[in-house]
């Protein structure tokens, strides 16, 4: 209890500070107030003691309105909140996501029955509704942020400690599973939508077959951010981890392509068959690119902690860093940013191991999780945020379609997947695996936030995408996360 | 050798991207390459494959201009780097910072002569010269980076590992210099540098005493950055580095209301007694209102630490966001941020180390001396960078007669002041004390980004300013650093 009363804090303060804030001009026109004003040698009439209210800067102005060049005394206290805006902002979310994070450990009740995700959705819901409620506009998950800020961390932190050899004797599976079966479930619920749309009546007969394939190419991957959420919750065997999760990483490169390709495709006026051989190489360009990007990478870092020996305290920062630039130069090219972070964080890792410190590996270590945990609380608590910001277009049978199609796609691409790769596996996988498996195949931020940099003067059905995305995010994160 | 050819690759890498940055609005402009450009049912004929050369955007576009709507393939490699430039360039600048740090400790013989903070400004300079080569113009350290993101870890460190029984054993000592000290020092330099403004021949008669005082109240405080820098190379005995460190911590809120107090006088048309009253009193409401700040923040970190024993990973977090927070507060109010930071720390600690994790504590230590090793990095680099960048304006009188005062007024101070102090204090100061007390009086980059933030149209000797302080300061940290 006590630590939701904490929670409460910074958000008074901020309700507190709300009427101080008129935007972002503020820099050169400081509040002055003084506790008492004086007689100074101006024509002016001093401002009596009673008005000049300090931090009321409305009534000082009105006080001294009618004067031309008001006296003013020296301020004993000023304010200049656009100043700090920005950091005491961004500082607060962050510590609303670790006391959100804080208090659910607290109240260990809750969080037994409700996963972590879910609560934060729901806290995220209840702040943009508050937010909203006091008239202001609350913030949406800007897809800049989401991509160079907030998805990184997460995914260096699962690179650097991914369990190598398991994923490496499964690599064949999570392969088949992230290549085919994710383009299996793009061009089927593409399909199908398309198809959705084309029966009339239903009022969306202006959505093409590239705006669907586009569609179903956004909301196909499995989220690897919202699979770790609840999978490290549930504590599921090693195997069925590392194949859901495994599939989550390596999906990218075909999300990625696919998501240039019919983005790119929207813009021509008729796609040749020479476009669709260019988007298929483009798949190789993209994956093997950014491993070669994170390879590049990993090798320098490695090559680095050989000279670090005299000067341990920078140590971890040169694994942030070239494992960081990695990721930035791979989305520099449109390359595949995850695969990259995960390709450095392999190179590099046994080669710093063995040459930082060991007070250097923990904080590496601590710090990796502490940031990623924080990165993942705040991505869900902006899902919610968002929800309630976002301009919304509600369409029944669109949403209904994506969410039934999504299961149908998954389950039937993991029987047929499966059935084929226990032919070439010796520990082959049991109808209860493939259950987990499919039902395991959560959607999150990624998708929307891929959604929600699409053009919108080019997809104006964008908003319905983005409410339909929100639906399944919610549906799989609610529902599949919570009966798991 | 091998660390330097090392540190000329992200400035190879950065060179090499040079010509394709044109600016920050290349966003929705991606520029699309492809490898082969193919025929399609398009009007236009297409560009010949030798003419579209990759990463060439000039001739790629010259190749269509003459073209209405040209008909392009489906990108396999695009370029896009207005999306990562932020991050990018910061990574660059600090892993920069790293290298140089790393190469100074492998050329182990030239630090040993030279303090590093002497080889980064050199760094800098040389950096700042080749951007300048290249056409390009060199960043200068802003005012608002330097506060809000550099000194605070500088601090935190500082103040989180405080050695706090010297540094009350101390603190009637550390006062007197701190703010007798450093009063002194302002007035006498501002006062004598007003008489060499007044005589004739010398064309600075347009700087008034206002001026001249706040020029004083700049640049008359030990900088904590600098003292930090150079004695913890050169192993001075503890109570001289506590003596002079406590003196460039807590002169900070005398800093900051001489400043703000003169920068307000120069826009007043006639300075009363009450406003000097009133400045006399905000120094109590900056000093005691900033150490409030902290110690409200610190007790807040150290309650929340009681509720963390569930979730260690994110320990660390609330160290750094309260102790952040604690500084932002208090800049907001125009109250010392340094005091609060050092206050929250102080308080914080001792609850918090009881209730957090021992690999937490690792984590914020090393953490945090990192970070702060690297923005006192990152600040001497930026001071060499910024005086390759910036508008001089250079007085021989003015610049000369500053560090002659400057010189003056320290050694006088300490002497008056330690022959005062001496009555009281049971170790008495030796002569040999004293020398090392004015002797390590360090200016820095403090005194650089008041001097920056002052406004250019209200101040327009502001560009000599900036020149006579960045001479002090590069006299301190090279002769005084150097000889010390």
């Amino acid at each position: 209890m006590g630590a939701a009363a904490l929670g409460a804090l910074p958000w008074a303060l901020l309700l507190l500070l709300g009427p101080l804030l008129p935007g972002q001009g503020l820099q050169a026109n400081i509040t002055r107030v003084s506790e008492e004003n004086t007689g100074g040698i101006t024509a002016a009439p001093p401002a009596t003691a009673q008005e000049v209210h300090p931090l009321n800067k409305q009534r000082h102005n009105h006080s001294t309105d009618g004067h031309s060049k008001p006296r003013k005394a020296f301020p004993v206290l000023g304010i200049d909140y656009s100043h700090v805006r920005i950091p005491f902002e961004i500082s607060l979310w962050i510590l609303l996501a670790c006391l959100m994070k804080m208090g659910f450990h607290v109240m260990s009740s809750v969080s037994k029955v409700v996963p972590e995700s879910c609560l934060l959705i729901v806290v995220g819901l209840l702040v943009g509704g508050l937010i909203k409620a006091v008239g202001e506009k609350p913030p949406i998950l800007k897809s800049d942020i989401f991509f160079l800020f907030l998805l990184p961390p997460i995914i260096l932190d699962a690179g650097y400690f991914l369990p190598l050899r398991q994923f490496t004797e499964n690599l064949g599976t999570i392969l088949i599973f992230a290549v085919v079966g994710t383009l299996w479930n793009a061009f089927f619920l593409g399909g199908l939508m398309y198809a959705v749309c084309q029966i009339g009546g239903s009022g969306l007969n202006h959505i093409g077959l590239l705006a669907n394939l586009l569609f179903g190419s956004i909301i196909s991957a499995v989220d690897p951010v919202a699979v770790l959420a609840v999978f490290e919750e549930i504590h599921i065997n090693e195997l069925l981890h590392i194949l859901v999760f495994g599939e989550s990483l390596l999906n990218d490169a075909v999300t990625v392509v696919l998501y240039h390709l019919f983005e790119e495709f929207a813009y021509f006026e008729q796609v040749t068959i020479i476009d669709i051989i260019l988007g298929f190489l483009s798949f190789f360009a993209v994956s093997l690119g950014g491993v070669f990007v994170g390879v590049i990478y990993g090798l320098i870092a490695a090559f680095t902690s050989r000279f670090t020996s005299n000067i341990r305290v920078i140590e971890p920062l040169f694994v942030f860093l070239y494992s960081y630039m990695a990721y930035l130069s791979a989305e520099l090219f449109h390359l595949s940013g995850i695969m990259a972070l995960i390709a450095s964080g392999v190179v590099m890792r046994p080669y710093v191991e063995a040459n930082i410190s060991h007070k250097s590996h923990t904080t590496i270590k601590y710090f990796l999780k502490m940031w990623s945990s924080v990165s993942e609380t705040l991505i869900f608590i902006f899902l919610g945020v968002s929800t309630v910001a976002g301009q919304h277009y509600w369409n029944w049978t669109f949403v209904i379609s994506t969410l039934l199609f999504c299961l149908i796609a998954r389950v039937l691409g993991v029987l047929v997947l499966t059935w084929f790769i226990n032919k070439f596996r010796i520990v082959k996988l049991t109808p209860k695996d493939q259950f987990i498996i499919a039902y395991g195949g959560l959607r999150g931020a990624i998708a929307f936030s891929l959604c929600y940099l699409l053009d919108y003067e080019h997809f104006n059905m964008r908003d319905m995408f983005l409410t339909a995305i929100i639906t399944v995010i919610f549906f799989t994160v609610f529902v599949q996360g919570m009966t798991i």
